[in-house]
């Protein structure tokens, strides 16, 4: 079953260039704020709100060891999305398939074999 | 290859829950703007405008026969998004069993079976 909520926070959050672009990084391996930060080209304080809507969503974890913190991908966050999507996808395809069997019709029930002596 | 223009329009579409709203009803089959309007607590302009961002990401295709304009699901759009989030999903799932590997190390090979009289 989907949480409808948890949805639409993850859609939220990978609707943003710049948190897609976060996700991409940890999804290569967890690392420290502000080595995250580094390449991004907006200042710390807005990466830490990225941050703080990607944790909301599920997709990111963060964890404070000391002085840093580190940051984690939470592929239970990805897989929301996912599942949306190819349930969705799924939809359309069966009803794409059953459109096709209707337009087959029932004169022509190509996968079954000839009556026998119906020439 | 992911064409990267395609998945930042995919997203900033599926950012939207109306947007995500309309991709859920038409999932379910095709139909008319006006149909798709109805249960939309929107203005038939804002839908139109939803619409319009939703064919330039690829998500879904509208087509006018006569004087209704039909709209329908592009299911590569989904695809699209569908193939990021799950190559980020199994970067991050290999990365993760390298790790466990490693910090099983070279002394615990658990999957292979004890030596004999080894006891």
């Amino acid at each position: 079953m989907l949480n409808y909520g948890a949805v639409d926070r993850v859609f939220q959050a990978l609707g943003d260039s710049t948190r897609r672009a976060i996700v991409e990084r940890l999804s290569q391996g967890s690392m420290s704020v502000s080595d995250l930060a580094k390449p991004l080209d907006i200042t710390l304080a807005a990466v830490v709100q990225h941050l703080q809507v990607l944790e909301e969503s599920g997709l990111v974890r963060t964890e404070k060891v000391g002085r840093v913190r580190s940051c984690h991908i939470q592929p239970q966050g990805l897989r929301v999305a996912e599942d949306w999507i190819s349930a969705r996808r799924s939809l359309w395809e069966r009803r794409f398939d059953r459109l096709g069997e209707l337009l087959d019709g029932p004169e022509s029930p190509t996968p079954s074999p000839r009556k026998k002596g119906s020439s």
